[in-house]
């Protein structure tokens, strides 16, 4: 078992898995800029809530970095177009506001240091980030361990892993501490049309980890769920509302209207960071579309004609009521989500 | 507009469309043995349930034609060798079984005439199942046609259309009526993991219609569903038991749960031979296993890890109480289904 590291910021570079070669290629995408970052965010270079957000903070580092020998005020005004601009890199991840909000806070507070002392503090911002992630991923991963059971067949979606974040993953976290606890558990992985996280991420993770794991087309599911091969469902989050209505990966609202009809358990892993706690019902979350080439092509290669129209969102928003537990590194949160939710403000 | 015509007999050869190039390449897969028909079947050159029982037909007919110079007895034998083995190319496909049964019939009836007269008996059958196919796919059309408002949006998976009968189609039959007598309908097409049918071939053929249409992942329908997007779904089916369990394309029995939870109506488009009136219950069906490679390449190309264990079943059973109707050549049958469809009989 090798330990997967998403991204890691050394000397001033931030290197990060590029994880749109995965699993063909395993290949370091470095970044010396903030700029690259911004790329590498919308590329899906990195991607998964909590390492955009990292990602975020880093190129916040960067930035700081690059403009260290400007004056004062140019250092802040080119630190804020840096920051606007990470913060509208991808328009549904609550974890990259979030990271950019820090690093907001962080230079109001320390208004009257000079460059170089805000240089460093935004640094350290970045690696307290990431450290904060990595001991929430522990904190998830064993509250969600106390509801698998010991011979657990595990259904999950999209890839929620140490590649979405950068410590042991979210809802693949909790499927990893099940694993090393020792529990007997299979995983069925959800491709997820249209870019195979699952397909290319989630089973190339399971595979470095050894747990004993199918691949299947998203479509599969249904008949598993019904048929009682499901002991539990766990996704990830990319935007939780106040009353428990959660954003993620496409394909998730669709599991959770199975899971509901059929009784079985369905939980979303994230930590309290995904919260939008100034959005109170899941109707206000803005859904990104994304390109059409992501549902025509497969890694360059056209499947579909030329020409055919096509609707890509790249997520949906599961109601509260589908929802069994939020699994969030505080505790699992359940319902009425709408009273709870807020206590973990 | 042109007319596709999935599969041709001429000069003692059949002509199909390779399905498995489209929409790239336009080509046609010529057959000059019943082993080559054989094979097509297999492959997926020819598919859709009523297009690989004519294919089965014609299969039988270059049978005939390869052995019409053996003595009879051996003409029986190699005839019987040829349809058992084309019986067994897809399990699944109840109009395969159709076909086939038909030929045996035919030698059986007809057991008294000599080689000469029974080859010209199974070619003259053979395109009698073509022509009868035609005309019920006209009839379910129209009948169809009779439940689609004039600006319906209509969801539909798979690929139910001229490539998949050898007349208009099944599902994408009625789309096709409902388009051609003037109303302004819109298609949401499923593209159909993890052999994208949906997304190669319903796709190509409602662009060579021009029927306004989008492309979309399997598990965007969910949402549309929910959000009250879709007017009517409409799928083909493999095969029906008498209760109305229907076994359809890997994806039909999910957006069957969505349909029924949201109040959609959903039916189920096909000829009376997709019937199984010696089956009581869907629980019968034996759902056809395919390759792990479906899911983990595309064209060829690895998508997946290698070593990723892989389910892959083709199909899936839709209960009857999440049928609103079946639309058959005969009209459109409701529940209770084990009493309305053995009248069909």
């Amino acid at each position: 078992m090798k330990e997967i590291i998403a991204l890691e910021y050394k000397q001033g570079e931030l290197h990060m898995i590029d994880q749109r070669k995965l699993p063909q290629v395993f290949e370091m995408f470095v970044c010396k800029t903030w700029k690259e970052v911004d790329f590498a965010i919308q590329d899906m270079v990195v991607r998964g809530a909590p390492a955009i957000g990292a990602a975020a903070a880093y190129g916040a580092a960067l930035a700081a970095r690059e403009y260290e020998q400007e004056s004062k005020d140019v250092f802040l005004s080119k630190m804020e177009e840096s920051l606007a601009a990470l913060n509208e890199s991808r328009p549904t991840a609550v974890n990259l506001m979030w990271a950019v909000k820090r690093m907001r806070n962080l230079l109001d507070r320390h208004q009257q240091e000079n460059v170089e002392q805000l240089v460093e503090r935004i640094e350290a911002e970045a690696h307290a980030v990431v450290a904060a992630d990595q001991a929430i991923n522990i904190a998830m991963g064993n509250h969600g361990n106390t509801i698998i059971p010991e011979k657990a067949t595990i259904l999950t979606h999209c890839n929620t892993g140490a590649l979405a974040t950068v410590g042991i993953g979210t809802a693949l976290g909790v499927v990893r501490q099940a694993f090393r606890s020792g529990k007997n558990i299979f995983v069925y992985a959800d491709e997820t049309r249209p870019r195979l996280q699952g397909g290319r991420l989630t089973a190339w993770e399971l595979m470095q980890e050894g747990i004993p794991a199918n691949l299947i087309a998203d479509s599969v599911a249904a008949t598993l769920i019904r048929d009682g091969k499901i002991d539990v469902i766990l996704v990830g989050a990319d935007r939780i509302a106040t009353n428990g209505d959660t954003a993620n990966k496409i394909g998730t609202f669709m599991l959770s209207v199975l899971a509901k009809t059929y009784n079985v358990p369905f939980y979303v892993v994230a930590p309290t960071t995904t919260i939008d706690f100034d959005m109170v019902s899941g109707s206000e979350i803005v859904i990104e579309e994304r390109s059409s080439e992501e549902v025509t092509h497969i890694d360059g290669h056209r499947t579909a004609p030329e020409g055919i129209g096509v609707y890509n969102p790249a997520f949906d928003v599961t109601p509260h009521e589908n929802i069994t537990g939020i699994i969030t590194e505080k505790g699992i949160v359940r319902a009425p989500f709408n009273e709870q939710i807020p206590k973990l403000k």
